[in-house]
């Protein structure tokens, strides 16, 4: 396998889904927009989601994501990363289109590495058929949400069960007209040491007790699958739903973020290419002052920066992506946080741009691209802000120097 | 009159304003917020504003804009310059509540300057008291409109009338609840010298042919006063509402755009003002690994980097007006030119990291910060990109050295 | 007196200054050059420089800098800001032309301020006249200088005289072939509260124990006047060359650096006002690929954007010496901190274009863009590195925070 | 062969040539700045490179650079590639002493494509032997160098000879001690297609007629191997000097530069690399207001936007020269673009906060830094300045939109 060109199979995948783009995503775009606009409803569920999904499905473009051979295709991080990138492109389409949205793809590693049989059986197994969604409920709106040990939502025993209070917010995808379930971060050890007091719970979101209270818009978006505030009163959940053992939550959280990290930065590149591929059709098309935009030095000059900063981060992530191939998810984690400071970054950069290249129409519905830039700008605080993650690659690289000098090849 | 600490006169609506804002206008954002959402219409028109409006004409906030002693209060460009920006630290309210927002300011001036008896009476006069609404369509969706002879919408002589037909986009206010009557730039002559073929007229909204066909969103925003796409099909309108004359539209849109610009960066620069308090509040409100954030050095060196670029482009933002008070809006291009490029921009950077520093939420409704990022984002793109004023500066300073030396002191 | 055209006085000075420059200064530059050629010393004293003292003193350009009106011309901070700037564009020559260079301007004023009689005769005069120059030695090698308590040579109390022992670094101006005497600034108490501890001594450069060990180079740069490096060796001072009492050598250094920093920003204002005439003047001068480099996008976006950032940082500049005039140099101390951060920074931005718009020769002795670059560089730490100044910025601006509410206007 | 770990004999270069580096080189950077000091000639040869070359090639570290077989290891641009890095981190020492330093590698590269069998004898082999050294003469002052067209040097034929005019500079290395030829690009035919026009013809730098005129200064730095400004008055060179043929001076040209670039790009991550080991420690060792450097979050946000820009940078770096490895330098001129801007300019940056945080001795000779940062610069202009390289990746981006969509993986 060559890093830059890929395996033979990862190429065929590259090759299929790129038609898939080409023959049904692009072209369902417009007809998306309008069933939405049809339905009146922010939530609603369009009925070409579904079209799309069995074609995707039909095609073998289905749970790319899967690392594990049982469930999905048994793609290395390092295969899976164009094909993300490719989905990254269409955002609001493709990857559930093909199973692999987030937080989906993330809640169906944690149940396929901590589940049991029943929740298996009554989620992993609709999740990775796409009958149903889930949420994971983390974030809190009174704490810095960047140092898990934060959390304050209660989840007190009370004989076989546990009683949840607490308040959670940016639970993503827990107003996507098929959401079931919800996975749950809480303190379930006050006294325990830092990293043991938390536990992460299955709760179904039709428990009683469980109540969304809003939708949180990003930058006026009212997104589809939401980003919804939940309160949980008294809610009650058998114990049999601790995933892997009480006190096991932070490091459950740990696994669940490196592959969660990544696919966020693989989609972004895809948003940075479509943003560069606009910017060059629109520089092509337009004319002011008896000059063709695209002949215009200042956006050459974007132009080669856009190319030159996404091959960049492009290889900056496959790297990584190789990394948690080779060495594990924990030994990569100094490469993972600078993806994720680096892609948004890169990618808000280009799109911005490319919004300044598309005048007035840059920032409204006609292009996908003040859409992209919303959500990039929340990619940059999303599983931790820029400087927590900053903070962590300084440690590390300081760390080499407080030793005796081991200098680098 | 000093530059720094302003007239008298100035002084006193300085104070009195701030009191205003501080007693009245602040307390009602979470109001506004509320009736809005109740309304459930992005468009509603809500009662605090009414009650705002009320309480700012008592307090003698009205008008302060116009600069016009027969229906202000006479205040120079830089006299109103800081009411402007105190104004623009609220900017869905504090500007309508005192009868200054854009475009009406614009169109008033325009009224006052060309508009006929008639105009006064029937627009200009209702305006300047309050009870109406208008917008400018000038910008069209084909072309580019950074350049004025771009201008595609036909306006053909038939008679004692003219005949309107093409589409314009971003005619920002047509959709507020009390907008009646539209400010069109057009061609009446595509023969004559490029810059003589424009006129503008003046059209009521509810001209049969004329038909706001949506709302134009701004990074997901529904605004309330709307963004309208409008199709002008065989619109008829009688050659007595032509605005000065025909071939006069390019000539009257360089006079409105002049303080137009002005007025916006104005605002905009207390928009990054309130970004900074709101930053800094939030610095020291939080926690994270053991110390306040605004103990940070990264996040000191942001308030210092915000501190030091919004006073270096207010003072420039003053140095515009009061060129345009002493030596006229044409002599004060470059430096209109200038702050056009430099407020929007530095408001921007401080917006975007007041958001980081504000987490999730800073991405959502319960700051103004995602909202004040999305409008001013598209600053850089009305009334001319950025580009286009760069090129215009880069111009004229490039004429200083075609011809003999002239030094600059 | 108006902020943007100044004084009439002020005005004249201008007019004067001006014509210094063009018939004198500038044609001076290459026969500067070739004087420093051929005496192969990099700290020899060439005769064009007193050939153009007697010049500017002849017209009344002398001094210029000096509050005093004792000693000089009697100008406010707003009234010198012009001038310095303009001296700035030459600074190898006319700020020395002018009697107005740095280090010196700084000691004449300790002099007047803090000096006795005896001081003022044996070193204020001739430094006024121009026959001597001086250096200040307060920066040491071994401890970081931005925080003035850190200092650690030894002042130690000998009967009527103190000891001094340690090492000193960027004493500016020491290898001047005038220099006679230095400000040295050491620890006479170390038990004393920690502002209380420093003194300032007067010493002659020619006193036993005196050692110049080395000249700094700055960026490869043998700078005439020279950066030295001086070990005091058990150096006899009397107690009457204590300036002002002992203990108050940080007081001191605090009164000396505010006009010592704005002095530099207006130099440093001046040096990007002549790198954007440089640039414009070669991007019409030169083609590449069919079309003169003027015509280019990009490079019209470096030129607008210089013109906008010279002007930004010059009204700040101006601010802070108006302040300095009405409120003291303490009131004004974050205005001063700003503009510390602020000029250099932009300075160094225009110049590096202005180097790349000049290809290879832009880093070489034909233009004096890089050693422009060089000292501006040097810049962001004299008299304290850029974070030191904006940690005060941030905590100034934090403290308002910190009490109840008090609004800015 | 793995593109992040290397081949297996890759592995030991690079274990070998860290030791040498750890051994010899670094311990060896005082001597040499001793040695030179004491020379007081900037262009004296110092004995410690001598012993340097002498240990280098017994450890077999001896033209690592030299891609073909009978001359050198044979090793591939993406083994040499992290060799040509590590020499870099002392680019005053390590190059020369592994004989890889430019612009000897490309001449020896040229020599060895496009020399005559006497030509190998006289000048490869001694060059390759590391006796001699040799220089490049292509740049001219009055032309822009961008354009290899724009050459001007006239090459008139005269019987069997050509007689040489013109002038040229930036001739790197024709001051070196031990310098002994010069490739020089110049016109034998000006009325030839453009790309037709040039030769490239083999002069000694003691021919009759060549006259180095002066040393240029890269910001102050006389550079020890210099950067000549030549006079060429009537040279008579025999047409068997000339490389290749008449004719095809710009094609070797072209060959010549792209492993010429990539070498640059890969000692200016060494460089970098370099830079952030010096921050580190640093940081670690100086204390301000109570707490070290390397605990401030300013700090380690540089110390952490380091590693992130100079990870991603040598990706993109070894993808170039993994393309250049597969499909040849032309079919890789785009990645060689974009290595050429983006290096240099990451590596300035990182530089320039390492200064920084040097304070005042950061831009002495204490460290390497100010001198890294010049050379740096200059590399942003050498073999192209940025704009151009740029100009070139926005045209093959903008390319692939002329013809119908070509849809990118």
């Amino acid at each position: 396998m060559d890093l830059f060109t890929g395996s033979e199979r990862a190429q065929r995948y590259i090759a299929d889904l790129t038609a898939f783009m080409d023959e049904r995503i692009y072209p369902a775009e417009a007809v998306y927009q309008e069933q939405m606009r049809a339905a009146g409803d922010p939530h609603h569920h369009p009925q070409i989601l579904e079209d799309l999904k069995a074609q995707a499905r039909e095609r073998g473009l289905w749970n790319l994501f899967h690392p594990h051979p049982e469930w999905g295709p048994d793609l290395t991080n390092l295969e899976y990363a164009p094909l993300a990138e490719i989905m990254g492109r269409s955002p609001a389409l493709a990857p559930e289109a093909c199973n692999c949205a987030a937080p989906d793809t993330g809640n169906m590693e944690v149940f396929t590495l901590f589940g049991t049989e029943e929740h298996k059986q009554r989620w992993l197994e609709p999740l990775l058929a796409g009958t149903i969604r889930s949420a994971f409920a983390m974030t809190e709106p009174g704490v810095a949400s960047s140092d898990a040990t934060n959390i304050e939502m209660s989840m007190r025993r009370d004989g076989d069960d546990y009683l949840l209070d607490g308040r959670k917010w940016f639970a993503s995808n827990a107003l996507h007209a098929n959401c079931k379930v919800l996975i749950v971060m809480g303190k379930t050890d006050p006294e325990a040491p830092p990293h043991r007091q938390q536990s992460m719970l299955v709760v179904p979101i039709d428990a009683p007790g469980v109540r969304v209270v809003r939708n949180l818009p990003v930058f006026g978006y009212q997104d589809r699958e939401g980003h919804a505030e939940i309160v949980f009163d008294n809610v009650r959940v058998p114990s049999s739903d601790v995933l892997s053992g009480e006190g096991e939550g932070f490091a459950i959280s740990q696994a669940r973020l490196g592959p969660g990290r990544i696919h966020h930065c693989m989609r972004a590149i895809g948003m940075a290419e479509r943003a560069l591929e606009l910017m060059c059709r629109r520089a092509e098309s337009r004319t002011t002052f008896g000059r063709k935009l695209s002949e215009r030095a200042n956006i050459q000059d974007w132009i080669a920066e856009a190319r030159i900063e996404i091959e960049q981060t492009r290889l900056l992530t496959l790297k990584a992506a190789w990394m948690m191939d080779t060495v594990g998810n924990k030994q990569a984690r100094v490469e993972i946080a600078a993806i994720k400071v680096a892609a948004p970054n890169m990618a808000l950069k280009i799109v911005d741009r490319a919004i300044q290249l598309h005048g007035a129409g840059g920032v409204t519905e006609d292009f996908p691209l003040a859409s992209f830039w919303a959500h990039l700008r929340t990619l940059r605080l999303a599983d931790g802000p820029d400087e927590v993650h900053k903070r962590s690659i300084a440690r590390a690289e300081l760390g080499r120097y407080r030793e005796p000098r081991t200098p680098r090849a």
